[in-house]
């Protein structure tokens, strides 16, 4: 297929890996595997989730549940404090499908409980220390309040306690990524001695790819709901979760000028395709993402010192090594591995798979 | 109207101030007024842009200047250096409408010139300092090859030098970027008294916000091509362009979370509705966006004490003064006055007027 402009490219192949492996290590680990689908946001590869036996998902808005539900998913958990707002809406997707909320505070419980006419699954949220939502493990009198308020609403069922280790995504090692998870992981075995024996059943859920992606065992964990490892990124490399080679997606760009003195490219290619993530290089400076040359259908990853330097709304300034910038001509596609790959997806609203065909996902537009 | 979810507030009134002050200061000048759409990307919007008598456009790319024509727009600059592999959809607006495009380099006209049926207007980059794109105006030989190939191309007609100041928006005090707005006007003046003779009408072009915000007179200037004045944002507050009651967007995000300990709630807004933009907040820390509170169907700011301390994919974490805490509940909802509202309208697809009414843009998704 001929590529006009800005496209986000997915190798299937390097999907299908990576869903393959991390399907079988939750598997095999006899882990709960619930996927986040927030990364993805596609109908179309949520099937290739499916044919590897995954029925059980993660989404992160009630406009999500909506979409997958619609897709035929009928488990999903809405894994963001429910939005009391959206309560009719919850009602009318929890009166046909299995659905699970989370929440943190009696208020919400209140508002649910006067509303809801159908059952829902609860999680409690936990904090073990990103400090974005839940509760901290510690606070028992808290949690058990909680537990017992949920307990009296006849349509509330408790599910167990979820966490999101987001605070790995600001580790400086995976050693550090792996102390975090330790941590975290025993606030919440601890937790859940504390409440197993009154709510038999209960389960710990936690998600996050660079977790995911490097602990082996997950003892004390039930449920594993990552997301990010579909399609990884150059984040996720930087955190050693991943290799270059493991990330499925690469935005290509139609090179639109050079710059010979500063061996620079400017590209059509900015923060409305990529959102305007951006990480420390390993040389120490912030970066917009690392950089590819298209090969057939395929690409090859360029070394680190070529980078994206800046982006504005739709351009990209592209630092190229000398032997690469001599190479690069006007009108040539090149591709950057996002920083962050699920918000290129949610920018960008469709993949061309193998440079063949076009799938979309829930954040395609109308325009185009 | 009731509000379920994250939804970008426009108010009118404050919208049309900005497009009136603007076109007024332009045309009381003796400046051709060329506005650039990208900010709020919506066909009706411009439809006010053209009751104050607007009818010359600036877009930022082919699928922009597609969209802004089929509502009727006939003469558009694409101000982004041009991407040649879009040749045949270039060719196909040229043909119908007066479509002017922006390049600095000789490999591209000789592409276009190969490939193009129908005239259009060329402007050539010059970068005054931005050093995103463009050609230095001191590089005279350069620049005056590059003239004569595109003289000797019959269906490219030179319209001028256009540039972009982006660097006033690094500039610390409405000082420091009236000194970049002198130091490059002055040699995009000189550069032009060096070839108008050859080229008879030439015109100089520009159009960042903060200068066209805080500069009167634009001596030497032809043409101004601002965007985001009509909304503004919280950056721009920041550089001194507007004041925070000139902003006319506001993300409206449901309160899901309470943390009293922190004084910090979690809303349901995050990098998806506003992009990863942030800035230095006063007190000098990097946050997401000013707050205010929604009074009917129009908004009170906040002091600026209080804040989006941090935005991951769907959250954002706002921290409040502990009056501004103790008076919102779980379930309200909160506005968020964005870092950059080119962005959250582009993220967003759509707006709700005045508490009553949606109108969509370009980015409006198929699914919600």
């Amino acid at each position: 297929m001929q590529i006009e402009k800005t496209t986000l490219l997915l190798n299937k192949d390097i999907c299908l890996r990576n869903i393959r492996k991390m399907t079988n290590k939750a598997l095999a680990n006899g882990k709960i595997f619930r996927p986040h689908f927030k990364t993805h946001q596609s109908a179309e590869i949520a099937n290739w989730f499916r044919e590897e036996g995954v029925n059980q998902i993660t989404v992160s808005s009630l406009t999500m549940a909506n979409y997958f539900a619609a897709a035929g998913w009928d488990d999903i958990t809405i894994a963001f404090p429910v939005n009391i707002r959206e309560l009719d809406g919850i009602e009318k997707l929890a009166s046909r499908i299995s659905l699970n909320i989370l929440l943190d505070n009696a208020d919400s419980i209140l508002e649910i409980n006067n509303r809801l006419k159908s059952k829902v699954g609860v999680f409690v949220k936990i904090d073990t220390g990103y400090h974005r939502a839940g509760i901290e493990p510690e606070f028992i009198n808290e949690i058990d309040e909680l537990l017992n308020l949920i307990s009296s609403c006849t349509l509330l069922s408790f599910k167990g306690f979820l966490s999101h280790y987001g605070n790995t995504y600001n580790a400086h090692s995976k050693q550090e990524i792996r102390k975090i998870y330790e941590q975290s992981t025993q606030r919440l075995v601890t937790l859940k001695s504390i409440f197993t024996a009154k709510y038999p059943g209960l389960i710990i859920s936690i998600g996050d790819t660079p977790s995911a992606s490097l602990i082996s065992g997950f003892n004390g964990i039930d449920e594993l709901r990552p997301g990010n490892f579909v399609f990884y990124d150059s984040m996720q490399y930087l955190l050693g979760s991943c290799s270059l080679t493991d990330i499925a997606i690469a935005l290509a760009c139609p090179v639109t000028a050079r710059y010979e003195k500063r061996k620079e490219i400017v590209v059509y290619g900015g923060a409305i395709h990529l959102s305007h993530d951006s990480a420390i290089h390993p040389d120490g400076f912030t970066f917009y993402g690392f950089i590819a040359r298209l090969r057939g259908n395929k690409w090859d990853v360029l070394p680190e010192s070529n980078y994206v330097k800046s982006i504005s709304q739709e351009h990209g300034v592209v630092k190229l090594q000398d032997s690469v910038f001599d190479s690069v001509k006007i009108g040539d596609l090149i591709a950057i591995l996002p920083i962050h790959s699920c918000m290129t997806a949610n920018s960008m609203g469709k993949y061309l798979v193998d440079g063949k065909n076009f799938i979309t996902n829930m954040s395609n537009k109308s325009f185009d």
